[in-house]
């Protein structure tokens, strides 16, 4: 694979002329001032060569691409039980919505949408108390990238928590449905800091890669998940990882995937490598619109798509 | 892969003592009748090997799995500007939900639930009468299959036309939204031909077979559609192939899919091989119990996910 | 009450110089071509007294308003059984949507939207052919309003039966859930018929009146229904009778009425006089834009809501 | 109306051998807590007279019906403008839905449901500390019902603070769509304690009767609202008092009323009386089961429908 770097500076080229479309993500203040002007890519393949190129080692604030590490720690915790708790099913609705929880009792969708990713977040909180909920994401995240450096934002947390009020909404609807064990604010505490992890295209692809090597981390040698629930994670990244734009995600790119607001977007290539990429412009459903544009200009470039080559 | 009759036959051996499992379609009176009692599976590789097993011979009524061939036919038609009569998004409904087609101003959600599936049809239709367009799709399916042998069934198509109201209801809120060129009474009578067609498993994978194998017929030679188009069709199988189960279908079977209320179920392992399962007794969301059960144990005996081995 | 039609030449001076507002229904071909820019009020008082001014004379269209008089028929075939088929609920939201149907079962909110009044259709044919219930219906309006010159247009009727794909996609609907006896063509053809029935606004009053005077009607001795159900009607009106601005009417006019999308309205002022409106032009909502402004003017300077004077 | 103490024992008699029925609400822990086997009922005319029986002087806690009195303060403060901030139609809906406010942007679809008088609350506390906002209220019914003795119960307000999840999760939705000034916390704090007032048939009657007398109340000659603005007040309860059960009740009782989940009602006889009933269980859709029943007799009895005697 000795173009991937040719192929990832081929698509550099063609990108940097759209570098700035989309539209930052305005809801939470503090990633308001992004400058849009941003693009990173980094490939880190199974067999741990790293291909990188433009501001892929700039920290981004990743937000929902944490619900992967997240609903990884709650599988290892409770694993199939999880679903009692959330379903696996696409949304059909905007990442935020509250009308399915309330037609499907407080169950929400699947672990992607902003709901189930609050129930996974109470999953894991088992035993703990908030900090130590998020004490034990980061040592996860750091382990998994091997860096330490990894940190989390905490004024993109306090933005959140100051303006998050659907958040508090369908935590809080939940709650009502006794489909929340702890105390809402304890549960949004944790589940804000998760998603003001901030890292660079690097350190996410690193620590993603288990997801394409059959559940462990090839340059670490550290086992993550069983082979099993590596592609279980990857089915459900493919079918609800982008809230209502996974069906076209999927059409276009067709690697697993997980967005976030702050304009990351992680894709899996299944036994070759895990990518990474940062544009901080957002399309119409919420998804980095470089990013995607990406993706499937990698998808195309290397045959990677997991629908044939 | 000179193993792959040794898997089939495992996986008819634990199956065996299921058979009869789940409930037969009983709103289509002419389904009604089929005994459940029947189990049958083949695959078919992109080197033009056939493996079977049990009932593959028997020809079943095939319904929703046209669906994909109808929509190989309208993208031969109108390429991508498809998508401006039907989404690409999975539903987060049931199969004949009307609720979406309100909400979104008749526009399905995507090809694959029943009022994009009549979007389709009507697509397929420009210019030809109804007799026409359902020749049109019947000499597909056999050009595809390579066997002249394959034929609709008249009293399923009666059948349906009798008890479709729920499909006259789609196709006519359709057509107040203007999403509909045709009179509703003629796409109809396309589309519940259409879901008639009669086809045993081998039949049906190797009509599909074109699917796994880069859009091209490896048996025939036949060049179907380009290998992008294959990608893509397998994409939108996978999200949204079985309604309101997909997501669960990919979790734990992890390949592009396709079922019907018959008990077919039509999946692709992209570059590998194509097969097709018949068991006629469903589960809760209609899809086949068995088709999924023995899918499930195929993936995960053969390695064959698209989400890692 | 002397002073009646002083208060309707004061209101008849007031709406003058805005004839014409409000969009006339187009959806209906046929009701598209009527000029906008006519305005007619009758009120007849339960001791038989009749005011009128303006275009009083001048039939239009009823169609919604003669939902009251199915609802009339059935509830005398069927009593009170007839909630079995049709809730009594305000339905929060348009007169022809779909989405509570699907979310219900298939039993319309209450018999004043249009699904609701299709089962109210289904309900009055018991026995009949079409034709003889449309006959029916007739004869009932024509004895209501002592007036044999009541007829039904006919080209309003077609033109409906061309262009109600909604509605035809309703009585599927129901027809899927069992929610309707008769094929679907032969209730429509009765429900388009009942809708195309025209009057005058002196004619909609007297048929009317009954719901003003205890049940009877006092100018032709007439008893039509129970006081107390013609309390019950008046109240289904106030809830529901103008679909999603029913508490809008309730709010501004505060008299139990019905609307229709001819520009028609009737209400009622129990124990004092039934009044009939008529000006094409609608509001977003789809009433009388003018004919319920001449409402409210009537019911302040009257003192006739049933909220207090 | 000397018979009118002659009926309402009637009631109590018909009324006595089924009280027990219904289910006490169970969600406010405090209000599980109080003895079903209650019933009591006033009347007021607007002469002045007092009519009782039963337990007509036990208070209990008015819960919803508050909304009435709130809404009457915030139209006093910012008149008709109020309904940018709340609808005035039927929700179609659940007490407690949130669906309705995703679909329509946070707007609630009148000032009963819950979300709607979250929103009332929020424009009462203009310029207010919650204490003071809760004391404003206070001395207004107690200056309604011209008794100084009415409390507010705290045990029954810190028993909603604890478990009113879904309560909390409207008012942050509303909050994401800009739809709240005050914070989340203050907003429920008012909106619980007033829920928790306290008060016995005789004084809720006395407090309404305002609205049975063109505005005034003839008892204390105090002026509260314009005729035209009762007259408002009263559509609002008649079309929206009763939740998803506002239909039913205008169809089998015809007055206007606001019932609360603390088991009473209070109803509207326009130019006549003011009626309150209690008796704490409630029927399916949360009204008081004999509450309903009891005014369904006193219109009947009585001739009071507003829909015709």
């Amino acid at each position: 694979m000795a173009d991937l770097q040719a192929i990832l500076d081929s698509i550099y080229t063609d990108i940097l002329p759209r570098v700035g479309e989309g539209k930052v993500a305005d809801y939470i203040p503090e990633l308001a001032k992004i400058d849009p002007r941003q693009f990173g890519m980094t490939i880190v393949t199974v067999d741990g060569k790293v291909y990188r190129v433009g501001d892929a080692d700039i920290a981004f604030s990743i937000q929902s691409i944490s619900k992967v590490f997240m609903l990884t720690l709650a599988l290892g915790k409770v694993g199939e039980s999880l679903w009692k708790r959330v379903g696996r099913e696409p949304s059909g609705s905007a990442f935020n919505s509250i009308v399915q929880l309330e037609h499907e009792s407080g169950i929400p969708r699947n672990p992607f949408i902003n709901a189930g990713a609050i129930a996974v977040t109470d999953v894991v909180m088992a035993g703990h108390a908030p900090r130590e909920a998020i004490g034990e994401l980061l040592r996860f995240v750091r382990y998994l990238a091997d860096d330490e450096s990894i940190t989390i934002d905490d004024k993109v947390a306090r933005s959140e928590t100051q303006t998050g009020y659907r958040n508090v909404a369908l935590a809080n609807f939940m709650r009502a449905y006794r489909n929340l064990d702890h105390p809402v604010e304890h549960v949004l505490g944790v589940y804000f800091h998760q998603c003001a992890l901030s890292m660079n295209c690097e350190q996410l692809a690193r620590a993603g890669l288990f997801l394409a090597a059959r559940g462990s981390n090839p340059m670490t040698g550290h086992s993550v998940v069983s082979p099993k629930r590596a592609r279980r994670i990857n089915a459900l990244m493919l079918t609800c990882g982008h809230y209502d734009g996974s069906g076209d995600f999927a059409y276009h790119v067709g690697l697993p995937g997980k967005s976030g607001v702050g304009g990351g977007i992680f894709a899996v290539a299944p036994g070759i490598a895990s990518i990474a990429v940062w544009s901080p412009g957002l399309n119409k459903v919420g998804n980095s619109q470089l990013g995607a544009v990406a993706l499937e200009m990698l998808a195309a470039r290397t045959g990677w798509s997991v629908f044939g080559d």
